[in-house]
């Protein structure tokens, strides 16, 4: 009988479901649109149709150990999602509990995505013998989940790891949050488009971003895709947001003293494009103590099945305690 | 019978012995000088033959549980004390290994004087039941302790915790590390120091701390009592540090999510002085998830005693385990 682990990652317009079994194969799958309910009871009452219509698909035995659930603002103490800003569930909803009154599982449990990333990193990826490191998810936004001693960091409130949200630029960029110069207003899809912004009025240097400016193309992707045919301005781009992100990961390591930290997510996709000089600035900022010892990986997550792995794994993650 | 701890503080002029108690009290004290020896070995015996006379003037029946050392980079996974800059022993020193040649406790271990600080706070001080916090020592330098989910953290090398040298102001001030920024080149008891320097040179303001330049009299302390005094520049100083401090610990907290962030050592004796305006700046630089969560706290160790309970601590820690 295979042991599996129901993974739920909810976005805010799609929440996907997968079956996986402890090595991290994806038995079976399915999805549920996120954004058409604004009732939290309904959409619990179809999330587990769904899940149980992906269930009855599996035709070999199974034993089922768990749901594992990642969710913006997902707090792992309380199991509730917490004034999430892109889903229409609002205030403080109860999602662990109602799911308890849908399923008889030991385990059901919940934590923010770039949490459940870095799980899904220890136990099915590239993290699998590491005790200490951290995992920067690169979207949007910039998220982290921070691994010490074998266990998630979740802080004093279930909110630790939120990296993206040190200070890095007094002053700096207005920041979604409120405040001002954030790293992942440098340091994402978004903040990559705003530094071609900057350049942009800062120079008159020739490049095809130009054009995607006025043609409303301009994207991360469409920024790499000029780096790589070596156009200046993009490039400049990646080196600033290296640099960025190199002298926060120097900070970052003087906290935890990492064994590796890992980057996943869209910009994390330009590879060595991000991860080389990213490295070489962390390098330049580190302490003596540190230099030469922190790895900088690409996550090993198969892409599309990325982040119903990382939910998945809360499971096994909870029945290894 | 009562069980107790062997605590050693290892300074860069004396090291201090304490028989300490599970409670906290101090049975018996003792030192030797740190700086008369060159020679490991000879120390280490000195050192033993103080231990075995501090436990001879203790006349109730004991039972010796361990003993716990905190010493400049101190490493507690392998043992040793590793490039000590302000020590006579060059390189790296296996102190736990030659103690253990001496001693046939159940315990021996080793860690750096903040982490011994941080775990004396959790073991006998104000944070008795926190299993999130932070210690900073303010110092000559800055020093940190990081406790989460109830465990010091070590990180992957032994040597996680050096919020000192965080960089918190690119191209910023010199420090001894051989950067520049750090954190503690302006949070620190010379740091303070460098700041009415700053100063001195950039306003033509009267004030008592110029006469103390010239007559070599300046120091944390003497700008403490000034500022006291309602000295214009001093005041402007201890701002300016916690100016300093509130941001870097804002950026801690979105790390770590701690209880409370403990301040311990010279500044920290200046209480409100450097507290109230360290929480001001803290709050404001707070993502809004964190803020009016985390306490300051001055240490609740007792002064004279502080860093032998520290070094003690290690052994409950340990037998904790």
């Amino acid at each position: 009988m295979r042991k599996v682990a129901i993974g739920i990652d909810i976005g805010g317009t799609n929440s996907v479901i997968g079956i996986v079994d402890e090595k991290g194969e994806v038995l079976s799958r399915g999805n549920i649109p996120t954004d058409k309910y604004d009732d939290i009871n309904l959409y619990v009452n179809e999330l587990s149709s769904a899940v149980k219509d992906c269930l009855k698909t599996i035709e070999e035995d199974i034993e089922v150990n768990g749901i594992g659930i990642g969710a913006p603002n997902g707090n792992h103490y309380s199991g509730t999602i917490e004034y999430a800003p892109n889903l229409k569930f609002k205030g403080v909803v109860p999602l662990v509990e109602l799911l308890k009154e849908k399923f008889d599982y030991p385990v059901i449990t919940l934590t923010n995505d770039a949490n459940a990333a870095a799980i899904g990193e220890m136990i099915y990826g590239g993290a699998k013998w590491m005790k200490n490191f951290i995992m920067i998810t690169l979207g949007t936004g910039l998220g982290s989940g921070i691994v010490i001693n074998e266990e998630m960091v979740y802080g004093h409130d279930g909110f630790a790891g939120e990296l993206g949200h040190v200070i890095v630029e007094k002053g700096g960029r207005k920041c979604g949050c409120g405040r001002r110069g954030c790293l992942e207003t440098y340091c994402s899809a978004t903040g990559i488009v705003r530094t071609i912004y900057d350049l942009l009025g800062d120079t008159m240097e020739p490049s095809v971003l130009r054009e995607q400016v006025s043609s409303g193309t301009l994207s991360s992707k469409s920024i790499y895709d000029a780096a790589v045919a070596g156009d200046k301005l993009a490039l400049e781009a990646f080196d600033f947001t290296a640099e960025k992100l190199g002298e926060a990961l120097a900070n970052a390591v003087a906290f935890s003293s990492p064994e590796a930290i890992f980057l996943f997510g869209g910009l994390a996709n330009a590879g060595d494009m991000i991860i080389k000089p990213t490295k070489k600035y962390m390098e330049e900022n580190l302490l003596k103590i540190y230099q030469n010892k922190v790895d900088i990986i690409k996550s090993e997550l198969p892409g599309a099945d990325a982040a119903v792995l990382g939910a998945s794994s809360l499971v096994w993650q909870e029945l290894r305690k």
